[in-house]
């Protein structure tokens, strides 16, 4: 049912093989070779994405790479880690031709030269279904420094870098529930399209948990809350807000909820003592306090110190 | 268009944190932490198995995951690796129900664990496509020692492990295509469900060059006469058969096309001086040489050694 494997060939040696780093063996021999710095350790994550759930059937191809390679990127920027290179299984099928596959590839090529994150292996197959690609990024930290969700404390200030809820809303654009002046929507449509990993943030030794925010900003937390046994309480109107995100919500406060549970924004959320203020450098990316962490389980929503409810915490793949 | 999230977790809760290793972080923190043993550099590889391509969409669900994971042990077995563990992208669709996830939550568990390669992450999805399962896994070898596919040389002699054939002809008799006496037919279709990896073969400091016989051995040997840039001869009568497939090409010789361009075999090729020949210990895997490194380019199948002409040299999936 599928193509010939001669076409596998053809195609990693057309496209891929240009991508290669020095640990793919030439991507022939079916592995690659890993080796970390002197007293790092590896850290590992796998993501899947899929045409008609996690991007849409039509998005550019070079904008379809580039943010399943970025959304791998963004997790092991939450642990701390530098990266290292990837390995990238790809299910295409029938309706994808060369050129598809030509900008699929510069747009892959594009982000691995610029995050310094070689192509090391993986595999190419077909099927009938939506094509489908799952990135295994490698990273490195130093032994034992990788930052966790399972590290938060009683008393840590809660902060995040960014902006939140930019992706959602450009995705409401997308799926016209939304109607925004051009430049608003271009900006939120870009962000949806194109997250920004924060490989520079430099939390180590500094947050005593982190993680991406992937799932929406109410629901990573909730993970972090859960695996540190902590409560966390989010000050609604300090979580930061791009300028035509605050717009939208200004004209509509019901988008508030979209910002909190849409997800999508590979911004890092992490916790760190009160003390280590003062090494928190805000620049780029930017980074702002956004609540408290206490004890107790689960993550209230407070706007002016009074609680809120949300209909919905979580995000759902649409 | 797909399950909501809060399923994954409980998918993963349920099934898969069961089978975590130690770097799993209990399959809580979208990522891994590995660091291979001192002097040691790890070895990657990722293959994709779908629903209807790579197996039947009917097979037992533990076999699949056993399958898919056998899969890539074969791959570090080939580079002399051993298993240190693996991610896990699945795909699921809604046809697939808690009793199927439970089998084959059970098959992957029971083979994680006699192969001593934990589940150290991945991601799990849902699609309207056909099931697709991306088994990522690591091994390590001493570095500087794994065995590549480049590396054979002119006067080498050609191992194989095992016995080649089986499973092509297993797959034969599960689509009717072929009709044998019944415990041949299970024999062979055994082999077709579950490969037998060659982890043990010890053959890191003997072989010039490995691989592992997936594609077809005529196609496998061709890859690696590319990679080494040399030629090699086959000589077909030496290629090791079950007592099975014997039969099967003795009553029909037609079928050596079947067994020699099959694939899925499996086993391990490899190429070794001659001066090794004592140092190739034949027991568990018995080990056969079926041919001989030349100058040149390419793959000679010969009989009786006359070249013989091979209409198809390489594996198209069905």
């Amino acid at each position: 049912m599928s193509a010939p494997r001669s076409g596998e060939f053809d195609l990693i040696a057309r496209f891929f093989a240009p991508l290669a780093g020095p640990g793919a063996l030439g991507l022939k021999d079916d592995a690659a070779l890993v080796k970390p710095s002197p007293g790092c350790e590896l850290v590992l994550t796998a993501d899947t994405v899929i045409a008609g759930v996690h991007f849409r059937e039509g998005d550019p191809a070079d904008l379809i790479a580039r943010k399943a390679l970025r959304v791998n990127l963004s997790d092991l920027a939450a642990k701390g880690a530098r990266p290292i290179g990837f390995l990238h299984a790809l299910t295409l099928n029938p309706g994808i031709d060369d050129t598809w596959l030509e900008l699929y590839a510069r747009g892959l090529g594009q982000d691995a030269h610029a995050y310094g994150m070689p192509l090391l292996g993986g595999d190419t197959t077909m099927s009938h279904g939506p094509l489908t690609i799952t990135i295994t990024a490698l990273g490195e930290v130093p032994a034992g420094e990788a930052l966790l969700r399972s590290g938060a404390r009683a008393g840590d200030v809660v902060y995040v870098t960014g902006t939140i809820g930019d992706s959602a809303l450009g995705l409401a654009c997308l799926k016209g529930d939304l109607l925004l002046p051009r430049e608003d929507r271009a900006a939120l449509v870009e962000r949806y399209h194109l997250p920004r990993p924060r490989v520079d943030a430099a939390l180590r030794g500094i947050a005593n948990a982190a993680l991406d925010v992937s799932d929406g900003l109410v629901a990573d937390l909730g993970h972090m809350a859960a695996a540190s046994q902590v409560a966390i309480v989010l000050d609604r109107d300090a979580v930061p807000l791009s300028q035509a995100a605050r717009k939208a919500v200004t004209k509509d406060p019901r988008l508030w909820e979209r910002v909190l549970a849409g997800g999508d924004d590979y911004e890092i959320a992490f916790a760190a003592p009160e003390s280590a203020a003062a090494r928190i450098v805000s620049g780029v990316p930017p980074i702002t306090a956004i609540g408290r962490v206490g004890a107790g389980s689960g993550v209230t929503v407070t706007v002016n110190g009074t609680p809120l409810a949300l209909s919905s915490t979580g995000y759902r793949h649409r």
